[in-house]
């Protein structure tokens, strides 16, 4: 069973991904959304959300997790493995999107990328130390703090989301390929393809994720087993609304959204089920 | 010396009016801005936030404090009240915006009242509640969440806040007042002016909190002097950036924006200026 972790819907893109490449697998899919956006978390409170979703998704019964966020893989992929793979025969792996993200960046790049996400990946330079591992490209991002709520507020269709996405790809000018590191941008694939000039490459990392995972996997034997194609939902806001909110970023109907109680700062143990209180819904 | 709170820049929109009503008067701003913005906070946390800034402000030798946001005052006002001014006798007062706000707007309302804010206080209901208890209005609440961070990315004068605040507007059709219930918005009164039909009149709410508060001056006399038309700026986030952005809040150039550190969570008490580790800058 593979876990999937993001701070709330975004990373359901990369999920789509997973699971289109991954048919046999059975995946469990945590989004924070009762604590999101993480964007204005000081890195204390975001590492422990991070190994609160991380250990829950553990709890599942998951040995390999996904951090399908890239805000949340800049921040807190190193300190999540540093704390749950201490060697490499741990019986559990976490991965990230960022390095995918990166490869296939250089991979399709003639020498100048660009990079559209959020403040807090932008300002991190996780994306500009990946890919000078890779090669001699240059790198230049860029925040766009207005795309993931576009998003979130169902106007990717709109003329606003693509003039506002017009704004950001000039703010890049010169780039030859633009990376969405951002799981909320797919969403908005129509508006950039619509704007870019001729010659850019908007690249979407989730499906080079997905093939990063499936050459992982082959690497890995045994390490998780293919099931029968399963998923489960769980999400620590409002399970309906996360349900309507959910089918938009996944493209495909859920049957059903589990609810994951947080108390006093923590979320809920899965072992909690019969709390006395009453408080802990599965 | 009069202390306005805000979690970050929108407040300055309600101290400009304020400044403008007072002049005399000493006043300290403190802009939470480095825990902004709060709207994906739970609760207990903006209680929290919003008790650690009451107080540093009466550190600071205010004895009023306006909390200059509408979520936090929908949310956390009642709750700062209970705590800090027990009894009518108390040497401390806390006063809101949304009270006010409702008060202009049931006065220049002729039935039909809508409401634009953030998602947390239009949830609240806390507008509706206040208008109910001055007049029969019907209310109508919608909430905005993408104008604010327009705003924050000082996008307001694009065509792109045009129509995102066209669009909001159009989906409260029939309302003759609309108030703008979040303090960012009057930088957005150009582009709201644009879209309204005839006979909608936009609500700043600003003037009327600094109107109601020279009343309530003159009904306690004595509890607070005019000084000298001093201001202090301290904010939580990074002050070089908090200066930037202020003076398009403010409406005028800032000397001098202080800086209060934030450890383990909390804000740093002002005595703890000569902090061993060197951390406390005032």
């Amino acid at each position: 069973m593979i876990g999937v972790y993001d701070s709330g819907y975004g990373g359901l893109t990369v999920l789509r991904a997973l699971r289109s490449a991954l048919p046999q697998h059975d995946f469990v899919y945590l989004g924070d959304s009762g604590r999101a956006p993480y964007g204005g978390r000081d890195s204390d409170t975001l590492l422990d959300f991070a190994e609160q979703c991380t250990e829950r998704l553990f709890e599942e019964g998951c040995s390999l997790v996904i951090v399908a966020c890239h805000t949340v893989s800049c921040i807190a992929l190193r300190h999540l493995q540093r704390r749950y793979v201490p060697a490499p025969s741990a019986p559990r792996r976490i991965l990230g999107v960022t390095i995918p993200a990166a490869q296939a960046a250089v991979a399709a790049s003639a020498g100048h990328i660009g990079v559209l996400g959020t403040e807090r990946t932008i300002a991190s330079g996780t994306f500009e130390e990946e890919i000078a591992k890779l090669g001699p490209h240059r790198v230049t991002g860029c925040a766009a703090p207005l795309l993931a709520p576009l998003v979130e507020e169902a106007w990717e269709d709109t003329e606003i989301a693509r003039m506002a996405v017009e704004r950001y790809v000039r703010s890049l000018p010169d780039v030859d390929t633009l990376v969405l590191a951002c799981t909320h941008y797919p969403l908005l694939l129509p508006a950039f393809h619509a704007v870019v000039g001729p010659g850019v490459r908007v690249l979407d990392p989730s499906p080079h994720v997905a093939a990063s995972l499936v050459d992982w996997l082959a690497r890995h034997p045994g390490f998780t087993a293919p099931g029968q194609g399963r998923l489960s939902v769980l999400c620590s806001g409002d399970p309906v609304v996360f349900q309507r909110h959910a089918e938009r970023f996944l493209g495909s109907a859920l049957s059903a959204v589990q609810h994951v109680e947080e108390e006093g700062g923590r979320l809920a143990r899965r072992d909690a089920l019969t709390n006395r209180r009453g408080q802990v819904v599965r």
